[in-house]
């Protein structure tokens, strides 16, 4: 396998963590594959004193400055606001795929499909990889997920940006560490870009989004070795703007466990400012949406308390425990134990269904 | 405004209620608008012979005869296997444009991306109107279908198929009879092909789902005489391969009031051949679902008997009734004022939210 030498593209965005969280995120689980970043205000700092992230990797100005690292791939980690690609970045990404460079691009524009980046590609011999772009391909789900033998355990959340990404693969981790075989579905672009393979169900027909869950787990549970398989949930059951999105995920997915996601002391759901839900109400609908298809529990609860020093942090995971009867903690800042120890204790018996498994022709963005 | 003088457009097909559904729901809903049929192996015959609807309107065996009944639109009233159109319709498409028939295409090829239907769409001055290609401009939803006025009632089911288009339809024209000013939301290609207007919600991307539904219900209460929307719902949160696309339908729609529609005696969920939950489970899981978001409830069940014998009918209706402790009759059989009663007598007064309604573009499909 090829070793992959990563340059982050984060023009004028590197001490923007919000515009740059793809960016973060490599950073945050996958340092050890990056080379350089790019933000021409920043060039001649580590990386580390922006982002607290990535100690000892430089920022650099341009991708030429960042070519005596020797990278092979440009990951654009900033998403500007609405998405689209600005074009004063098109000439850097035409020179790294000139160049040879692979590109992951994570806009909403997607390059594979602008004829002047496919020449550029043509030319370097370089890849696209649209880490929005759906497969072509995809299918409905039918309950196959269901004949996966790991212990398969979904992410979910009070909302979006609660640590979905984040407490799955914080669990990853931990499971690995253990030595236990473990495998991470990714369902967003920064998961995809960190797991190197997913797909970002928010670019997928409805009609196929549970269908892109139900592949990305047989994908993982095509290695009979793997034990466990992390699932990236996406939106929340209370969030109504991506509330359909997670009920695909789970119908889709087919999770033996769940683990919920909370910002700690969250008093108003995002985006339609409702107020929000006790957990335990949360909980309830979260097992009851997946009864009506196969049980599944939430083991144990993953709380955010960035921002919080670490005597009120301990206070509030020790209330929420009491509050919801279950296992809670922030795995960024005391480790996914406590929350892959509720899975793992838990986790029920697989009844495999009957009948051959059906044919899947597996084909993640790459 | 111009009289609608439709085409239907069923060859080889229309023996076929499944593959000619939309045909069918046209001639059943809007039967004053259809001039003939066509199916060459049928030509000669009233459409009332094969389909028991539509009596009087002749089936001919192509458009050229169908010219002397003076049509302005053809509308493809089947759906071959696999929903791509077939070459061998090509000519008759080509020649309806050619002649100014406004075309309705209900296939998942989009007509109006091919040049040569463009074409011919030009030369004779006509319109391609895609059935199944959503608006450009959709947005996510954000509660703002609670600002609308009049009662909203979505049909809700207990599996795919199982009637809820044909229960809104029937509510819509039962509240007519007794003169409520009343709206119909079209969720699927049927539904729009009778209303002329709606989005097809199984070619939207999941993201945006839920606006599509809230953009519906706001369309239709933008005209504040309206007291009672019907929304068409899709799928079903028991059925895994549609769920999400219920769900947003839910939150973007934001009923008052749901009607629950159900197969009688039907025992597995189709697609996935599940036991089919009990009707308290399904009627709680609707409740709970809309409850984290706003409160809705399931005010009475529409129970499809279609192939029953009367007696029986009356009988499952009358045990389904008992079971449920709810009203319940099949509104095709037996007419939908029971229905109706349901969501009058129980309608919550609305709470509008403060602040300035958003500026939505509406802008439906036709």
């Amino acid at each position: 396998l090829k070793t992959v030498r990563t340059v982050i593209f984060a023009e004028g965005s590197f001490a923007d963590d919000i515009h740059c969280k793809t960016g973060y995120g490599v950073l945050r689980y996958a340092p050890d594959t990056v080379v350089a970043v790019i933000d021409s205000q920043l060039a001649g700092r580590d990386a580390y004193e922006i982002s607290r992230l990535g100690r000892g990797i430089p920022v650099v100005s341009d991708l030429t400055s960042a070519l005596r690292f020797e990278p092979n791939r440009l990951l654009i980690g900033v998403a500007p606001a609405g998405g689209a690609l600005p074009e004063s970045w098109r000439q850097e990404i035409l020179f790294a795929l000139r160049k040879g460079l692979e590109v992951l691009n994570g806009l909403h524009t997607i390059l594979s499909e602008d004829k002047e980046f496919v020449e550029a590609a043509e030319t370097g011999g370089a890849r696209i990889i649209d880490l929005r772009k759906e497969p072509d391909d995809l299918d409905v789900a039918l309950c196959r997920a269901q004949r996966v033998e790991a212990n398969v355990v979904l992410t979910v959340g009070t909302d979006c940006a609660c640590g979905k990404m984040t407490t799955a693969l914080e669990m990853l981790y931990e499971a690995r560490r253990r030595g236990i075989p473990s495998d991470f579905c990714a369902t967003g672009q920064t998961g995809i870009a960190i797991a190197g393979w997913g797909i970002s169900v928010d670019h997928v027909l409805s009609d196929f989004t549970a269908g892109a869950a139900e592949r990305l787990v047989l994908e993982a549970g095509a290695d009979k070795n793997v034990k466990l398989i992390l699932v990236e949930g996406q939106g929340a059951l209370a969030q109504p703007v991506y509330s359909g999105v997670m009920l695909s995920l789970m119908h889709g997915s087919l999770p033996d466990n769940m683990i919920l996601c909370h910002q700690a002391n969250q008093q108003l759901v995002e985006l339609v400012d409702r107020p929000m839900p006790p957990l335990a109400e949360h909980i309830s609908l979260y097992e009851e949406s997946m009864r009506i298809i196969k049980p599944a529990k939430v083991r144990a609860i993953s709380l955010k308390t960035r921002g919080m020093d670490e005597n009120e942090a301990r206070r509030v995971i020790e209330e929420t425990a009491i509050e919801a009867g279950l296992p809670v903690t922030d795995p960024v800042r005391f480790g996914s134990g406590v929350l892959l120890d509720a899975v793992l204790n838990d986790c029920p018996q697989k009844v495999p269904l009957s009948g051959e498994m059906a044919h899947i022709d597996l084909n993640p963005p790459f």
